[in-house]
Formats: C-alpha cells, structure tokens, sequence
C-alpha cells in the first residue's frame, strides 16, 4: 500500500514519499541548499529550519543550513532515523506545512549540486561476471580471476577531486597509450577506449573511526548514509598500459559522476534481498550473517552524438554483487583506515551475468574485437565526443517506485590546453 | 655566507633565516597556528598579523589566522615568493619587532599539527632502486621492472584520512595475510612484515585545476608549495596478498606520517642537482629541461623497543629519484585530473644504489630471509612493537644548513576492537 503527502505525484514518480532521499540545490534565487525530493517537487530544508514547524526537527537547524548534507552525515544513524521520521510527517498528508508554498520548490527550476564532501573515495571490484570478464580481456581466462577475489572484495583508492555531480561534461582523457599491441614505445594519445562503469556509490556517515579502530560489517550498515549511482569513467588503453602494478591511476581520476539524490537505505529495506553465494567461506571478520544485496534494477543508456534519442545498451542489476557493501567497509576498516563521514565508495562495475546486462563497453565490445549497432551506428565500440550516458536506477515496490534519478555526462573532445 | 637573524642559533641548526619553514603549531594557551621555524624558536604568525607590522605582509592577515597552512598554500605562487621576503625581512637582524618577545615561542613548548588539510594524496613509486628490488621480491629479476616504468613516474591513489603528523604513534595492522607462502587460504593476523618507506611528500598549492587541464613539468614546478619528509608505513605481507591486479590498497591505508615543517623550494636551490640519467627519451608532455633533483641526505633511524637509543639503518639521498617532482605532478595532471592545493604526493621509497640506502625493511633484509643487527637484536627483519622509526634531512650549505627536521612514530600493539 503506497503512503501518502500532500504533494500531489503519480504512482511511478521516482520520489514518493517512501524515498524521501536528500540532495543539494540551488534556484536562481538561493544558492545551494540540501533538500529532500518528493514527486517533482524539493523540500527545501533550509527554508523549513527557519520556521516555527522546525521545533519538531530531531536535527539543530545549523545541520540544514549549509551547501552540503555533510553535517546531516555525520550526524549518528540514530538520528538519521528520527529525521527521516520528521520528513516523512512533514510532507504527510496532514502536515501543518502543507499550505506554505514557500517550502516547496520545482525540481525543474532546480540546479542540482554535489551532495557532500568527499574526504576519501574507494573503489571496489566486487561484481564477479565484471572481474571476470576484464581479467578475460586484459589477463586470460585462467588468470582472470585471482586467488584473493573470493577471499575478500578487492579495492583500491580512487580520486576524491575529480567526483562530479550528474550532468557534468568531461573531456576526453590525453594520456599514454600503445598505438598497436605489443608496441614497446607508448605514444601520447586521445584515449581511443573511452568507457563508463554502471556502479552504485555509498556513502559512510556517523562517527569518524580512530586509527586501528575496526567496523563489523553491521555497524557499517548502520553506518550508511546512503546510496548513489555512480558512473567511474574509465580509459581502458591509458589503463592498460599502466595498472601494472600498483593499479588503475590515471585511467580512472579525470572523471567519476554520481547521481544527485541520496537514497537512504530505510527507503530500501523492501527491495532486500539474498547475498550472492560464496565459495568459499570468508573470514570471520567478513561474515555478514545479516547480509543483504539489493535488488536494484540499473539501467544504462547512450545518446550517440548527433542523434536525439536515448538507447538502451544495458540493464543490470545491484544483486550481481559477490560482496554486500557492508563487507566492503567492513574490509576497507579492518587494519586500521580512518574513515570519515561523506566517504564513499564505489561498488565497481556491476555486470549481471547476460549479454545484456554488462555494465561496461568494454565487456559489451568485448574489449572492442566486437562491434554492435547503436542508433546510427553499426560499428560502435567505445564511446566518441558528444556521447551522453545515463544510468538510472528503480526499484518497484507495491504501488510504488523508489527511483535514484540519474547520473548523466557527456563526453566533450580533449580539453585544449 | 650564511644570512642573519636577529634570532641566534648555531651554524648546524636545522632551521637558519635561509630555511624558514612553515609549520602549524600550539601552545598550552594557544590553538594551533601558523609558524615559521628560526633556530629553536617559532615565529608566530597568527600573533605577528595582528601587530602594526603586518601592514606590510603581501597576503591578507586572514591568510594566517586558521589553523592550517590551506589558505596560503591557494595563494598565487608570486605571493609565496614575496611572503617568504617579508617573513626572511621580518626575521632579519635590523627587525622591527626584534625585541617582541611574544611574537617568539620555543620549540620545546610547543606542538606541531597537521599543516595542510590534505584533499587527495597520491603516493609515487619513481625510485629505480626501490622498484627493481621490490620488483625482485615481489615478482623475480626478469618481471621486476615493467614495460611502463621508464616511460613514466608509476603512481597510485593513497589514502588522505590516515596521514598524520609526526609522533603519532599507530597501531599494528590486522589483515589478511598467507601463513605460508603458497597457501590458498588466507587467515586473519596481525602484520608480520610490518615495515617504513622513506619518501618526500611534496604539497601543491596555487590554483586549482580544471577538468581536463594539463599542466607542464615547469608550471608543476611553480606551484609547488613546499616539501616534508614522508614515510608510508606498510604490511608487506598484507600488500603481496592483496595487491594484484588493482595495487596496494590495507596495505598503506592504516597509517602514512609527515614531518611537520613544510620547506620551501627557494630555500633548497642551492641543492639542486642533475636529473636521473634516462635510459628512454621520455614523451614531450614529461620532458623537463630546466628539471633537477636535489641533493638532500636522508637518514633512517630506528629506536627498538626497550633500548634508548636510536640506531642508523639507512643514509639516501633525494637524488636518487628517476623522475623529478614536477613530472610526477605533470604526469598526474595529464589526463585531466583535477589538482587542489594541499594535495600532496609521495615520492615512493628514496633507495640508494647501496645496501646502507635501502628505503625500506623489505629490502634490507631481502623480504625477511636476511636478518641483520639492530641494537640488542640480532635477528632484526621487520618492525616489532614499540619500535620508534625517526627519518630526517638535513642539507648542507655553505656555512649553514637546511634541514626538514623530522618524522617519528611508534608502533603499537594491534587495537584493541
């Protein structure tokens, strides 16, 4: 049975009042302000802090009154809980607030804006078709899955500077790469491999954990703050040539976009459902006896330059995870990191094991040996100057939808230095 | 000819008027600060821009009244080369403010902190030495340097939140590890290879890139703000589970310390020194025909647990580095990575072409199979607990010195969870 607002939306509005998810806006009147979507509406929380109505508020007001949801984040998930509780009656169906104009702003006069602060962002690689699918292409089929993956979720540090938020325009990465393979003498080049990665960011929030201090993969769930969709662009012949051995560098940090509404995980709860299958068993300090994925459905589609139309060119699912996200903080706190409120991490490329449901070109291309038609196109690949990618997440609920929005970028020619 | 200060001090003091450091500091009655180190005394800044005097300082008084270096180190490099007359004029022996006593703190009293908010850090591995021995380790002498090596300064994305000030003591990391080589089923233990990497870090400050720019090897040059000595603690058993294919990730996350003085490049042109001998010409957008590196001795001492004193187990040099600062920070830049002030790098481990110039553990005692005597031990190999680490530099100029002082931690026990 759906709940009910005040603001009048259809039932396959991505923001019902069972999601309620928080982001950061601004209109050509007020600069950024953290808000809380509802049908094609915002909740301005800024405005709402300033009125008699925010005496209910489980929040100090200071908390909404900033550019980011950074202090709301480190809030303790308690709070969060109550808060959502406080929105949720605030736009229920016989709020006090309902006749006030003043707080509620059309999304389409909306400018979004980065939720929070990044401190530190980690990326995982914790789809086993996506790992094994690239350890295929840039390994071989007997080395494409290394010993470790199943022993726990294989990680590593991204770029926090060069996060973007949804609708973000990026150029086209300059970089070394082999002209042909087997080449010794790498040449500087426009990447010729442009690709995105279809991944869900989460974002950790609470208390900062003290040096040496380790989570359990429950305390990490509730420390989450919430989820986003995230887009790790990716240049896979800059990648190629220089992830040996200490990793993808700058193949991966000119460019990752994240959705701009952050769901929160009680918007969730219906769509749990059971953890990918291991083979074998993890630690101790990995079990999640508790644990959950989501069933998310992730959609990928490409607007080839040129054309007017979006195209479908995946659909994936957030359940092809072989870790939970809380065994990914779980893991990234267990020798000691400092994690901080508005640190995020990406899930890594979630493939669903179908042809279909690849989330990155590379798998789709085959590491491009394959092309496939798109719009116009019957040679695609890679992504070319003027491609716009969008993903977008809904999960269906009973009556209801709880959607992310979408992240959406596109890919401009080489900067011009 | 050494310069002059009105402050006195002796001719082999780390921190003559030609060095002038900055440093952030506190006082028992004080929060931190900005400072600059002369003999064993601190300018206060934040006190000296709160006097008649600061009428002449070309940055804005607010510029030092934070608790962080961050606003000068986003300064335009002119104003660093102009503030670094005003505090050497202000510092000098015809000075004004001469006789202010409380513009003048002690060393020994105060505390030093963390002098930039670091956005990202970015740990290089650009020591030849240093990566064809652990290349041999890790892989074998033929695979020990890759294809990519010499074509460019090999990096990795490391982690902001856990770099910490010198004397902050950590905790042993716990993590996944082989019990035996061979293994295929890791277990959960306390590091049993833990081990330092002697390294520079050097901080970036001016302006903030946009998506997409490139900067060149002389404009990286121009903005960099200052140096410290860096060492990145690691767990080589952690790190030879877990770093293929996507690089170290535990293994260098729990703990990262910087000495607390940050030097300027001017006060270390009188140590530069020729680039490392090439063995491939490198791509245009790396070349650097105005680079050099510097001739800066590097000394690694350790004070084991339950001894008093502390032990040299190792004397590098700066110079000993294949790519210069500028190119790591060009190359960083190329593909359009974003770069903020107080972004800082890690050199990766300084190794000297000589077993006494080892920067790391891991190769002093040959991945463990050769122990070697340290103090009252002679059965040394990695860190044990309660090992005190110090690294410190000091260069030799005419008459006088510039050192960075040092960086020092212990090593506790696992944590208590």
């Amino acid at each position: 049975m759906p709940g009910k607002s005040f603001v009048q939306y259809s039932p396959d509005s991505p923001f019902p009042i069972e999601n309620c998810p928080y982001g950061v806006f601004s209109t050509a009147d007020k600069g950024p302000r953290p808000g809380v979507a509802i049908g094609d509406k915002i909740l301005d929380l800024d405005a709402l802090s300033r009125t008699q109505h925010w005496a209910k508020a489980p929040v100090p007001a200071e908390v909404v009154q900033k550019g980011t949801l950074d202090a709301l984040a480190a809030r303790d998930p308690e709070e969060w809980v109550k808060f959502r509780s406080f929105v949720q009656e605030t736009l229920g169906p016989n709020s006090p607030i309902a006749g006030d104009a003043s707080l509620l702003v059309n999304q389409k006069d909306a400018t979004m804006h980065m939720p929070i602060t990044i401190g530190d962002y980690t990326d995982f690689y914790a789809s086993y078709e996506h790992a094994f699918n690239c350890g295929v292409l840039f390994r071989d089929p007997k080395n494409a899955i290394q010993p470790n993956w199943k022993h726990l979720p294989v990680g590593y540090h991204g770029r926090a500077s060069s996060v973007v938020i949804s609708g973000t325009p990026f150029h086209r990465p300059v970089g070394q790469i082999l002209d042909k393979p087997g080449d010794k003498q790498p040449i500087f080049s426009p990447c010729r491999k442009l690709d995105y990665e279809l991944e869900m960011g989460v974002i950790y929030g609470g208390k900062e954990t003290k040096l040496g201090e380790r989570l359990s993969p429950a305390e990490c769930r509730r420390r989450t703050f919430g989820l986003v969709i995230l887009n790790d662009w990716s240049a896979r012949d800059i990648q190629a040539w220089e992830y040996v051995p200490l990793g993808p560098f700058l193949s991966k940090n000119f460019c990752t976009s994240i959705s701009p509404w952050v769901v929160n995980p009680a918007a969730l709860e219906p769509f749990k459902t059971k953890q990918y299958e291991h083979e074998f068993e993890l630690l101790p300090y990995l079990q999640d006896k508790d644990g959950f994925n989501y069933d998310i459905p992730l959609k990928v589609e490409i607007k080839p330059e040129g054309e007017e139309a979006f195209e479908q060119v995946s659909l994936s699912n957030t359940q092809h995870l072989y870790y939970t996200f809380a065994q990914m903080w779980a893991h990234h706190s267990c020798t000691g990191c400092r994690l901080r409120p508005s640190d995020m991490l990406g899930s890594g490329t979630i493939s669903a094991p179908r042809r279909d449901g690849l989330g990155s070109l590379l798998e789709k291309s085959n590491g491009g040996k394959d092309p496939y038609t798109l719009g116009k196109r019957n040679d695609m690949t890679f992504l070319r100057d003027g491609d716009v990618v969008r993903m977008s997440a809904v999960a269906q609920g009973d009556g209801y939808c709880i959607g992310f929005g979408a992240v959406e970028g596109q890919v401009l020619p080489p900067y011009e230095q």
